[in-house]
């Protein structure tokens, strides 16, 4: 499993009071800790800023590289914003997101082409969020011929089911899951499949819960990575256990005797 | 899910002693607060008896009807207790179990369909326990055929795909969960499925912890029913939270909220 942390993100009331201030040891902590903890990657979300934001992003890039090593997802819907980002990286970046929308692929896929990025690609389009699985599978098609098309090799897509609300729309949670072996099937080598986990969760009383349940199932059914909370130990374990059981990480006796619980 | 509780099994020490003893009150507890805690049948199985084990079948049989009123699974491979089992049960009981070979689907499927019970059929068969996926499906399939020819409909069939002890065989964990959706295609309607739950965690040092993120990567493959412990808070919590995330049980903000861990 491939494991974005999704800590660095100004919506956080922390992040934003860090990133008005430009407070660099807060920045730093928080990236160090959660490479600590297991994530390979890391998001970086400007949230909604004073100043100008591709300023923030490249404030954010910066001081997060000076701590740690590890690429860092562009999470911002604004062009500029990301191109600041991708001058900034010194590892390949991952750009989040693009969509299944003509004018999204249009200007993101040469822009990832150009800066030899990967790409996380949400299947919804134009006419928003589809209803199911079947649909999800069509646009997330659209979004593997374009990448192809563009000079984008699978290895370099992750494909996101788009996770809602179980609160809100509970048939949208299993119609997620039902997507990730038709995504997997639609190209070779497979695209990657990727879901921003905590948004399952939202407005639930028992967000930890629902967010390692669902990480697992998804799991099951072919995840490959997730933009996750590093710091939620119970759902890192209940990861790690599900990547022993599905025989994705070797069996760790010491490991699972020092998991929470235990 | 369907769940049968495993809890009266004479391989508890405590479920020794109450045979021995013939402690209804014992046996009588352990039944309702099985159905209490969301069991919807109950495994019986003996354990080592001093005694005709065929005795002991009919005992806990009638001690536990005395109390509950839920069908029974009958585990045991000795015949002449199944035997004394499907004779005293006041509900259709539900065999558990036979396997694919011959000698045991010549006996078990005329003695279910002669006393209306339902089976549970272990993709095992004479030459041991398949090291693989598609060995599980090949042995499905003529489990559901034999059954099919015996005239037991696919509704009351469970195969289990053999779950087997994840410290011991890594990768027979991964093999049993692909299993599962294959066997709901071998007819239609599909055959269900269900697992021996508390094996995949035998000499674990966090045996909930694996139970319970297999249990509901199971489910996420198609599984309906498992043998489990039904005293164990937070495999229910789990198996619950996945039942709202898979669309099966209506989503239960009132559950959630106070689920272990809320």
């Amino acid at each position: 499993m491939f494991i974005i942390g999704e800590r660095i993100n100004g919506m956080f009331r922390s992040v934003a009071k860090a990133i008005t201030e430009r407070d660099e040891a807060f920045i730093r902590d928080l990236a160090r800790r959660q490479v600590e903890a297991g994530a390979h990657a890391l998001d970086v979300n400007t949230g909604p800023t004073e100043g100008d934001p591709a300023d923030v992003m490249r404030w954010l890039v910066e001081t997060i590289q000076a701590e740690v090593d590890v690429p860092l997802a562009l999470d911002t819907p604004k062009i500029p914003v990301i191109e600041a980002g991708l001058r900034a990286v010194k590892r390949p970046a991952i750009i989040n997101s693009t969509t299944g929308a003509q004018a999204k692929l249009a200007t993101l896929l040469p822009l990832a082409a150009q800066y030899d990025a990967s790409l996380i690609g949400l299947t919804i389009d134009e006419r928003g969020i589809p209803r199911n699985a079947e649909a999800r599978s069509e646009i997330a098609l659209t979004i593997v011929a374009a990448a192809l098309e563009a000079g984008i090799s699978p290895d370099r897509l992750y494909l996101d089911p788009i996770v809602l609300p179980v609160s809100a729309a509970q048939d949208q949670s299993a119609a997620a899951l039902q997507a990730i072996p038709t995504f997997k099937a639609l190209c070779d080598p497979a695209p990657k499949i990727v879901v921003g986990l905590s948004n399952v969760s939202q407005g639930t009383p028992n967000r930890p819960l629902v967010n390692r349940t669902y990480l697992v199932m998804a799991m099951a059914a072919g995840l490959d990575g997730a933009i996750l909370d590093p710091f939620d130990v119970e759902l890192m374990a209940a990861m790690r256990t599900a990547g022993i059981l599905l025989n994705q990480e070797i069996y760790a006796e010491n490991y699972l005797g020092t998991a929470p619980g235990a």
